[in-house]
């Protein structure tokens, strides 16, 4: 436990989905895990009997209509104990007042130890199970991007390839794609965010194309930008500004490496390269059961990385309405571009250094 | 606002996803709303900077690094506000504790009011704009059904059916799925939230799909079962008990009524076939922006119905690894039945009465 955070704490309740599967097995929407001593349980509802007791092997399972939290408090306090850790990151004010309702008014002030990811933590390092089922999602998102190409295409919809992209990830075996689809393209590969949209991809320009699946519980994540047609040597600069960065802070990833450090990397590329403020999200975060986990990859972070932690390595630049002169570029000197490039990899840490997870999935320039 | 609840609150500050959507249109996955007066202003990071301005109209947008309700803390306490309602249902402990911090100290204990749904009761009541963009949400549901149809045939996984239509939901211009579609077949047809697996569809035996496009914003929400092969006189009675308590239900559908009302509708139906155990869960409940909204249309539920509220009505019975003796049913009076049925539509609450919005896809006993 989180010295000082869970002081004299002798019980946890867990609620929030992941960390309930994460401790239990247990898939359902609606559960919580409580452990005290050696002993712990899992309390869910009535929509989830044969489910519960299938995942949750060697838990003791409770099922009840009262809610999974109110369960949990009720057996603990049952049971003595008198001071239990929750997580106050995952729990809300209206489902803490309601633990606090279930306890007999001498334990109401005091049974509570609010807590903050406290098993987010645990769950950064990631043992060979998680890694070998990390490894075949990052396998699918590569194979997804290698099947995709064909239809990326001027005249396509962003809809349409985010459509076979999610339809092919599907026949392939994953439960659902682990966050919304992005292909962002021409002007609006500008946007970090650009969902899929009716939009028709251009003849030139860019297309980046950020997606990952679920497979078997887990996440994958990556990104590439492809160019249609031929680029123009500002857009070829920019990307191989972008690329370089990626690269760099790929290199940097090692157990015992702070992660402001790898954060870093990609962003001393990209200062020398005059993007600094192009670049206006962080570098990467932990992936797992949830798409973002910890560690932050961002400026000044003084998390170190620790061998079995999965991280996204993901620069990018983004240059909207802006015109702008630069030295030393061919042409004439002007450029008004809207566009954006992002490189995103997936990266386990190690104590030689970070491998890439989505190495498959080539990063070189691209035009189709 | 709620009586009592938010007493003496001058201000109100909204951070709910769909609850910032509802009063600014902004649609990023972080934002804040304030309201004091008559002004209103959206705080959020420097990801939005373009897409806040376009999408909040109208509204003062306020970009910085801190948490958007902190922002709206700061904001609101710097403009001479003592008390503000927030909801503490959507709010996390560490959420609130943040907002505290960032108060002076002669606030930190009276300026928060907890309030639950503040805005989520707003939202149930769906105004023209909102009711036309469900009206299309729910056709788009009908068409996608249509078209699954043809995929649905023995040997077929579960997996593909799922593909087929979510990938048409993407070329028919919806931005993502509402929820994890269900498609349950066989003897998984007996679980109420059967994900779609890679399990073929079975020679003879039912196949029920539960699914919802995300258009516009707005949700649609449908289930239809089907029979693959032909079904025996006892799967053909449960089915037509069900398809009864739906249509109970859909007709006891009129504002003024209670959700208790309705619910009661369709259990009494079920009651009566000997099926009240095998309807384990409620009737159904209200969807707009999020899948699962309010009105909760559940036993004992005393919320009244009012016009423009869209409800799910959605009885099913689920009947797993119980051998039957059934008076009165035909061939040896026992039946070692796993399966499932469940039948759901969305109903727009109107004075005359329910409104069907999936009135489309036919709901009569399907051989295929």
């Amino acid at each position: 436990m989180a010295a000082g955070a869970a002081a004299g704490a002798e019980a946890l309740i867990v609620t929030h989905g992941p960390d309930v599967r994460y401790l239990s097995g247990f898939t359902g929407s609606s559960g919580a895990v409580a452990m005290v001593g050696g002993r712990a349980a899992l309390f869910t509802d009535g929509r989830y009997t044969t489910q519960a007791r299938a995942e949750a092997e060697g838990l003791r399972v409770v099922i009840d209509k009262k809610s999974p939290a109110v369960q949990a408090v009720e057996w603990l306090a049952g049971a003595g104990v008198t001071k239990c850790a929750f997580d106050a990151g995952q729990t809300t004010v209206t489902g803490m007042e309601a633990m606090k309702k279930a306890l007999p008014s001498s334990l109401r002030r005091s049974f509570l130890v609010a807590t903050d990811g406290l098993v987010a933590r645990i769950r950064q390092v990631k043992d060979e199970d998680e890694i070998a089922q990390m490894r075949k999602a990052a396998a699918l998102g590569c194979r997804l991007f290698a099947d995709v190409l064909e239809f990326v295409v001027a005249g396509t919809t962003e809809a349409e390839v985010a459509a076979q992209l999610e339809f092919k990830a599907r026949m392939y075996g994953a439960e659902a794609m682990s966050f919304e689809t992005i292909v962002a393209s021409g002007e609006r590969s500008a946007l970090p965010h650009g969902r899929a949209t009716g939009a028709k991809l251009p003849r030139r320009g860019f297309v980046t194309m950020d997606f990952g699946v679920l497979l078997g519980g887990y996440c994958s994540d990556m990104t590439r930008t492809v160019h249609l047609g031929k680029g123009s040597d500002f857009e070829w600069d920019v990307y191989h500004s972008v690329l370089e960065a990626q690269q760099a802070a790929v290199a940097a990833v090692r157990s015992g490496v702070s992660c402001g450090e790898v954060d870093e990397a990609a962003r001393a590329v990209l200062r020398k390269a005059g993007l600094e403020k192009e670049f206006s999200h962080s570098t990467g975060h932990g992936v797992g059961l949830e798409i973002h986990e910890g560690p932050r990859i961002a400026a000044k972070q003084e998390q170190v990385l620790e061998s079995g932690m999965v991280i996204t390595i993901e620069p990018g630049a983004y240059l909207s309405n802006v015109s702008r002169s630069r030295a030393g570029k061919p042409g004439n000197g002007k450029s008004a571009a809207v566009f954006g490039v992002r490189i995103e990899d997936m990266v386990l840490v190690t104590e030689g250094g970070g491998e890439v997870l989505t190495a498959a999935s080539p990063k070189a320039w691209m035009e189709l």
